[in-house]
């Protein structure tokens, strides 16, 4: 059984301050587990997890993590998950440094005030689809160690640096590279010539870009609409301009 | 002050059984509630709202439904509210009658086994976009007024005809409309021609389509990935095909 003190630890890790101040984030899950521990760029400190899951996967599990291994009740890790229905294994894993990304030849997507963590983490999964390496996020962004968003980037978030920075600041210390805003009027998306560098910026689920933001976007790109609805959902609309925009 | 009684009924409606044995469902929040409201599909029985929500769109509201309007505390709004964070008001609709979908010259929608109802949800708001007015769904994919779908389609169940069917019954019953199943191999989508009529298949979250469906298709289209992530979130991929199938 959980100590009641290494569970509120848990627990607390749910929670933005408590992941600053311990510099620790948890993931949940075969999959995102499994590809976190197979990355360089995340430390495991602890895995819990049912026995069955332990016992399947330890031989995976050795090569890449040293640590401990707790096998734990089905009632713990529902106590110490963030998921509504909790999934065999939860690992506690540190933070990784942030590294600068490379914003020169190559292109990179940045997010302006992505706040639905479910959000998040899929654009950082259709990131890694399309061989993007770097998501800038505005500061108001959601947190990337989001459990939410950690969850449904599926993995991804071992593959893709996400940062964070005043995005404006950003655009126009670069000038020289070109910016793409996503909006609701501008160029449509099938006139424009795959990239191969460049800055794409998409914005928030209901507001869109940023006046301050949009103002220094060199280019409005589009997606055009056929029918009725008023818009599209950011990750969504991500997925459609990075599948149009996206050199091979 | 909201009657037990009454406060059961549409707590009833979260759930499906209830959904089937009143013919109603639930939607919920400005957007959602006003859209519906505006369709001729749906016809309102009761809006339950906060009371300068109702001051602010009763003229609005009275040029589509003459029924009560019940002005209610934020606490019992809660109590009825299907989400984590009520929004202003709570309508009650009868659901639609169903409607065949048509098949012939134009492109329509096939979802095999979508449960997430995020995602159906988030699909029919892709289908309204891009202007698709049928979507079929398998037996198995989770209902379309689950509160969850409708709040995700933010107005656009109002526009898209949702029916439910044995799918590979379907294929072989129109044997001469070309199907085009999503898959992780296949044609690249980009070297596929524009689509005026035809079946486009998309499958679970995670097994993708299911093997009797699959074969039936006519051709397995795919979207080329550049990165690592193993697979696209399955609205995700259904607006990425769109995008590039859908003839203006």
């Amino acid at each position: 059984m959980l100590s009641k003190t290494y569970t509120k630890y848990i627990q607390s890790l749910h929670h933005k301050k408590s992941r600053d101040a311990e510099h620790c984030f948890i993931a949940e899950g075969n999959k995102v587990v499994l590809e976190l521990l197979h990355s360089k760029h995340f430390i495991c400190e602890q895995l819990l997890g049912r026995e069955e899951w332990m016992k399947e996967h330890e031989p995976e599990i050795r090569r890449f993590y040293k640590g401990p291994l707790q096998v734990i009740e089905p009632s713990d890790l529902e106590k110490i998950s963030a998921l509504s229905t909790p999934n065999n294994v939860l690992g506690i894993f540190r933070k990784s440094d942030p590294v600068k990304p490379v914003l020169q030849d190559r292109l990179v997507l940045a997010l302006d005030t992505i706040q639905d963590p479910g959000n998040l983490g899929t654009i950082i999964r259709i990131a890694d689809w399309f061989n993007i390496k770097d998501i800038i996020c505005s500061e108001n962004c959601v947190e990337q160690y989001n459990p939410k968003v950690v969850q449904s980037t599926m993995g991804s978030l071992s593959r893709v640096n996400v940062t964070y920075t005043n995005l404006a600041q950003l655009i126009q210390e670069h000038a020289a590279i070109p910016t793409y805003a996503a909006a609701l009027h501008g160029t449509a998306l099938q006139q424009l010539p795959r990239l191969t560098s460049g800055i794409l910026i998409v914005g928030n689920e209901s507001k869109g870009i940023s006046e301050e933001v949009l103002q220094l976007a060199k280019e409005k790109i589009t997606i055009p609409r056929f029918g009725a609805a008023e818009s599209l959902n950011a990750a969504v609309a991500t997925g459609i301009i990075l599948s149009h925009l996206v050199k091979n």
